[in-house]
């Protein structure tokens, strides 16, 4: 048994305030333990200057902590005047994963800004970040295809994100909150539609390496997690999900 | 009767959820109507180099608004690489306000860096953050003198601060959402202490000026403000209320 | 008696050296006894992007010190690479203030800079800046309406811009120099139209609070030396006066 | 048969000029097809301030491109006066690779400098840095354990990286020229041990997504394409690959 | 004789790779001794913003040093996030010198861009980039003609630079490597034409300065070094020269 | 004659007022003509990190013109957040000109930093620099050297520097004001010191080239200049100049 009680297949309790503010399309709180992430959608009536024109839309994705969501304060990007690496790295991967299950031809020229702001962490942010992005990403859209604003349902298909690692004590774990994670010797974060189908992999094995046979294992309890967790998105967002069902049925 | 039903000098519904963040030494979420902040308070063991071997300690505030906290979404001041003045003039003002209760002389060589994070805004940010902050502030500095790190009880007085404005239907008025707030010809900030003594007057007439008789009025409804968000505090502090009324009797 | 042997209502030499330099088209070295500040007014004929296409004018103001202009030479911003909230602070104040006495609607699609360069510092730089930059505006003013190029007087009232301090020796005092706004508690700048009308009011206690009454003595203070910097600039402007005094007669 | 005649599995001409530039301590010119670049390892005799007195050393690589390294010119990202998020992604990638196969505990108190600079680019350059890296770290550290400094050898097993790509036309295809990587639906870049372990899985799917049985196909060209990869190494450094084959062995 | 066994008036070894990459319209791996710059030259079919409009074209220069083109390692100007005062003079002087010997009249609304990336750096790298530069934008310049791009051949006259310096051995001598460029007093670098007319002198005496005569002695040689570099320029640009020969002949 | 009545090889009228400012060590002043340089020289009691525990000093250079100093405004380079090459460029070369006859081991550590602003601008604000950069530096100096901290006289010679051009009308001409400045075909800053030596040559011909004989008489008029801007500075320091007069004398 794991330091909080879990099982090594176990992910940590999940909720999903939808609509968490006021102003945005689509927006969610996400809780995953106490990692907790306000994901919100905005649609913006044009794209960035490289895709005018071709009367498609765009879809784009930032990521920010609040200073004090760590144990020790970090400082504000704002107040470095730059943006870090690890920051630039997840929020070009929320993108682009969002990317894969959303049809832009259908979008119209609009931009999707898709906001991930981290209040709280405990390991897993960004993995929590793109499952409350499509959680968020999903209630922006239905509000714009009801008001007419999108013409056709152009989300295809589910997405969930979720970490695996490699820990001493435990060999592969699901779902790592920081301590686990910082024990880790292998960090593998998995994007999956919910046909199962990979969208994104990136694994790392910084302290130790990893055999294909560990990589098998990893899969297995990436995809069992994903299982659940499009489960709660599902209840989430309600009967929009069969939407996406329909979309998927073609 | 206001837009929203209010008199003229009536707040807009407080609630102040304190501790509201696990790793901050103290935190809130305060909400004003619907603004709503949180307001985090952490201590470091290290005064800025300007303030070393003095002996006494530092507070800096830091303010910042999530992207979809208004009505438009706003460019994240990281990705522009600065902060605009506003947040200047802001993050200035709370920490001015903050260190005129604070007795630096007691904090030993720490520094308390109070972060102001708005996740929805409606009109009064600015002053909701002060109000909020003096709450982190307390908690956070009561820890520190739990467990024996500040030696003698250093928070010299309460600090709460309220905006009034003048609007061509309703004359002075207390509090004003953003909608009174776009609104208004004249727009006021006061800081004060719990002995009704100033400690930050901002008035701006950019679309008009304002008379010595205006200014009168405008500064007892901002008595008449500070004097329930102090009663809020009092509440959401608790027992350590105890602690700042034996530090004003001396 | 003051350090330099003024009454506590009285005000430092004043002298304004009007067209100072042969490019701008307004201009003036304003003196307040120690601290002299270039004012230009620059006209430019458009507008920034967010104001194109309605018709009515735009006025920016911009400060900086010489890095020596202070007893300890102080960094370049632009060696820096950015603008500190000091800086933002007193340019911003600038601005607004300005804007507060001229009808942009009359100026047409056109940009009026004001660039405040303090050459010279000892105490009340900002208020000084702005008691010049009314000078230099009007003088820029005057031009493009004698070659037509604003069909219309613009200039409402009369504008400056004074501090008053309380000092622990002297009470409240006017016009601090550098010694007695390091060692004043509370620092009030006070920026009044001709008609005795408040534009901006801001106060500030980091070392001390002060009361309600403190306030009224402050004001006070402050309307008496606001009168004379007033009558200073309308010796410097000369006949330009009188269509200040037209407009303000309606 | 691929567009420049290759079989699926087959990698492009291998080149690698070590020693090819006379200031540092190593260095080589790797070209796989037309992709070119620059590696260097510079040894400096210090760490980071957050290694200091650990007894450790460091390794950290940057990456850049000449403006005109690619078909249309690239605005040189220090005129732009920022890092792209592409840039800090492959330099990151780079690090902590080379930091899986190096024992920075006998390092001493140094920081090892990777710079991967492309020179021409048509595909796959992030892979070939991190070969070429390898290979100009061996040499750097050879040198560095010569004379002396080094006291034992750090260098743990081989290391190289190669990409896979799924394209429409011929499905998984191994090193991908950059044609082909605009025609790939799915891009995945494996960094690999010596001992067939893995570093390094960045597997992206933008336009498509892709199965488990995908990712297998990918996993076993990308093996193969690394045996033959670490073969040109061996050769490229020489009698130095002994020390490597002892450590292995313990 | 000098350390490398060079006379006073001799140069170092010179090699001009033409067309060294494949990408851009001109190119050319220049060598003078140990100093190696890769040199490009592309066309853009635009001009910057203030050149709009008035049919004519620009052209532009930067250069860069790769870190380890030196003894020791220099930081990235990227990672700096600026450039040094040294890049910008440098490569303010290679734009100015290659506008001095095109017609700018003749090339249409495009702009050239050239680059000079110093690979490996022993001494008087700007004048290599210019002398490397010239020959680049040639071949650019002739391929734009040969496509029929550029209508009517633009290059008035050959270009190239050399540097001259006075050091307390030798007294005058031509082409200073690093070593001598450290020890010099003196250091003048001479940009001329085919025509023997000068289009840029930069002489710094920063530890001593120099005399009339000195000069004269310093011109003589840099005359004798430019006439060598053309008459290697003339043998790698081949046939080309025949239009610059023809343009200057009228 | 030219435009303003001038001989070809007269100056414009030149004036030096020191001590213009009242906090800096050394000030002054400088006008030519309407080209007005306010030069300040501050000394600091410490050396820049590279130069520490050397026992010699540092001198360093800013230059900066006033946003209006200029016919059409500029825009500052705080406001930009980067200092531009110009400016760069200017500065570097009147800091190297100043070491030239300041002898850095009698300073002791301490740094000299010089500020050139211009607050108008009509020509040749770099070579008015210079020559009032000297004039400030040596009050400065004086001052130091009399209250103890400066042990011994360092300034070895007098230095100054003045533009000559060559324009379509008259040929070679002396000290250019800005409409003979934009007219000019070739541009020559010479930088001398009182012994007729050269200290910095820059010469440019962007629009054409110039010959060795137009480049002799262009020296001609620099000498015979400087001879006068000399004259002046010797005036302006008046019993100081004998203290330079002695180190020159050995």
């Amino acid at each position: 048994m794991r330091q909080d009680g879990r099982q090594v297949n176990e992910l940590r309790p999940i909720q999903l305030d939808t609509q968490y503010l006021k102003h945005p399309e689509g927006s969610v709180l996400i809780s995953m333990g106490d990692t907790k992430v306000i994901c919100t959608a905005s649609i913006e009536e044009r794209v960035p200057p490289f895709m005018r024109g071709q009367g498609k839309g765009w879809i784009t994705a930032e990521y920010s902590m609040l200073p004090r969501a760590t144990e020790q304060r970090t400082i504000r990007e704002s107040s470095k005047g730059k943006v870090t690496g690890r920051t630039m790295e997840i929020q070009r991967l929320i993108g682009r994963s969002l990317r894969s299950i959303l049809d832009l031809d259908l979008l119209g020229e609009r931009t999707i800004w898709v906001d991930c702001d981290v209040i709280q962490a405990d390991g897993g942010t960004r993995t929590a970040s793109i499952t409350g992005a499509f959680v968020a990403l999903t209630l922006a859209v239905e509000k714009a295809v009801e008001n007419g604003k999108i013409k056709k349902w152009p989300i295809k298909d589910y997405l969930a994100a979720v970490s695996v690692g490699v820990e001493p004590t435990h060999g592969e774990i699901l779902d790592l909150c920081y301590v686990e994670d910082a024990a880790a010797e292998v960090d593998m974060n998995v994007v999956m539609t919910g046909s199962h189908e990979f969208v994104e992999l990136q694994g790392t094995g910084e302290e130790a390496t990893f055999s294909r046979e560990q990589l098998n294992q990893i899969l297995n309890l990436a995809e069992h997690g994903i299982d659940q967790l499009i489960h709660h998105q599902k209840a989430a967002i309600g009967a929009v999900s069969e939407k996406i069902d329909t979309y998927k049925k073609g």
